[in-house]
């Protein structure tokens, strides 16, 4: 190159330097192709079960699922129609507890916000130990092992305990723990649940947002007082009761929408949770 | 600047621009730092209705939304617990209809795919005229002339049409356009729906998974025959009903949750829908 042009091209670039300090170049950056839209993508799997005749509530519960018909069939003008009206405790099947359930001054499901819904979760495996005792308790113990493994549960993340029990659902004597149903099943309950001091743990030092398993409650089966409910709730933190599909997880880099029916008032309600993988 | 540390420094730069040349530069920028959990950020929108006693259901329908007591207040064991028994019928308030609705062999609403409730959204304003005329018919006109603006529907998105008469839920005079309920209401109703040959349109052409609009029902008031119900069903196309705060959302780049209560065999379901912004 000779330096008449060394000269002519370095000035060209001079300018183009002074331009990019004047953050032209910058808003180009910021104009450089990120993935328009990254949820598009997503594939979701589904962390609930479907309402039926089968569908697990507490044993004492008098209702269960009920599905009117009220149309299904052809109509007079000739096209099809079918149309049901539902009858549902809040409290059965994949549902929510709002914190409400256990706490006066709890919030509401329909005042929970989408925030506390929506976000990071983990999956802590404890189905080996939870799985040889019915009365298996989850606790801090178990938490820091899996997080020396995958790392501390991060601030605000969702978390999903695996029992193992799902594998269970709907049969009431091996998830329950008893086939048995009225109030003179509830002492005869049997199935893992959270360390109440465990649940206050998450609470204030992992600072969780909500909590879930596959279990029919946050307490196990043994409980009397429901301290786990009452711990996370005390902390407005909501939980997810008999939630499906949890073997189909990673432990980290998952995103869950858990969205429950927008009862006003409500203790809790049908939860609809799906799940999708992010790294 | 002196003329040597000026040929110094254009040096330096033809360097670093050779380097580029080579496609090194375009590496370091897929290399950039990628947004590692693009959802993490998202901040999601609600576009449900609450179910309490001013839920808005089809004139005819007798029971409306329940919410049985069946238990409030402190236990003998001295901690505050609260559950409730919700009764509804599948169609009212923010709602989804499954294609077997009106389609004999139409998905049911645990039957439909995440991928048909999850996905790319554009919401149309039809308001202008929507609001002027109660037996407002959306039509392809509409749509071609909302696409002359903001692009074409993409391929399998929900399609949300926004007609202004969300501002009016739960008054059901203005929303329904008759203050009267029983059967004798029906003839009386007055609202904005889609033209069945649209729907139709909306199925062939643009291939939408899923519709839905701020009225009472994809059929306009005065409808005899629900024929965008039975154009779109027919086409396993699901609709979502009462849909609120569709003022909230731009035209395009719009991402949405849909996931309706899972009933087994169900005509549809409470619907909790939501979205985040997403371009």
């Amino acid at each position: 190159m000779r330096f008449f042009e060394f000269v002519q091209i370095s000035r060209k670039v001079v300018v183009v330097l002074i331009f990019c300090g004047l953050g032209a170049c910058e808003q180009k950056e910021a104009e450089a192709p990120v993935p328009k839209m990254p949820f598009l993508e997503s594939e979701w799997i589904d962390l609930s079960y479907a309402f039926d005749s089968t569908t697990l509530y507490w044993p004492n519960n008098p209702d269960g699922f009920q599905h009117r018909v009220d149309a299904e069939g052809v109509t007079d003008l000739g096209y099809y129609y079918s149309s049901y009206t539902i009858l549902t405790p809040e409290h059965g099947g994949t549902h929510l507890d709002a914190p409400i359930h256990f706490f006066a001054k709890g919030e509401t499901v329909d005042e929970l916000p989408l925030s506390k819904l929506t976000g990071e979760a983990v999956v802590i495996d404890v189905s080996g130990k939870a799985l040889e005792d019915r009365d298996y308790l989850i606790d801090s113990v178990a938490i820091l092992n899996w997080e020396a493994e995958h790392g501390k549960i991060p601030v605000q993340a969702m978390v999903l305990f695996r029992t193992g029990y799902g594998k269970f659902y709907p049969d009431r004597e091996a998830y329950f723990g008893t086939a048995k149903s009225g109030a003179e099943a509830i002492p005869e309950l049997h199935f893992p649940g959270i360390q109440p001091e465990t649940a206050t743990w998450l609470a204030k030092t992992r600072k969780v947002k909500a909590v879930g398993l596959d279990t029919p409650s946050l307490d196990f089966g043994q409980s009397k007082d429901f301290a786990a409910h009452q711990a996370l709730m005390e902390n407005q933190i909501p939980g997810f009761e008999n939630v499906a599909n949890l073997d189909l997880l990673p432990p980290t880099g998952i995103y869950v929408v858990a969205l429950p029916m927008k009862i006003k008032g409500g203790s809790g309600g049908p939860l609809r949770i799906i799940a999708t993988i992010i790294e």
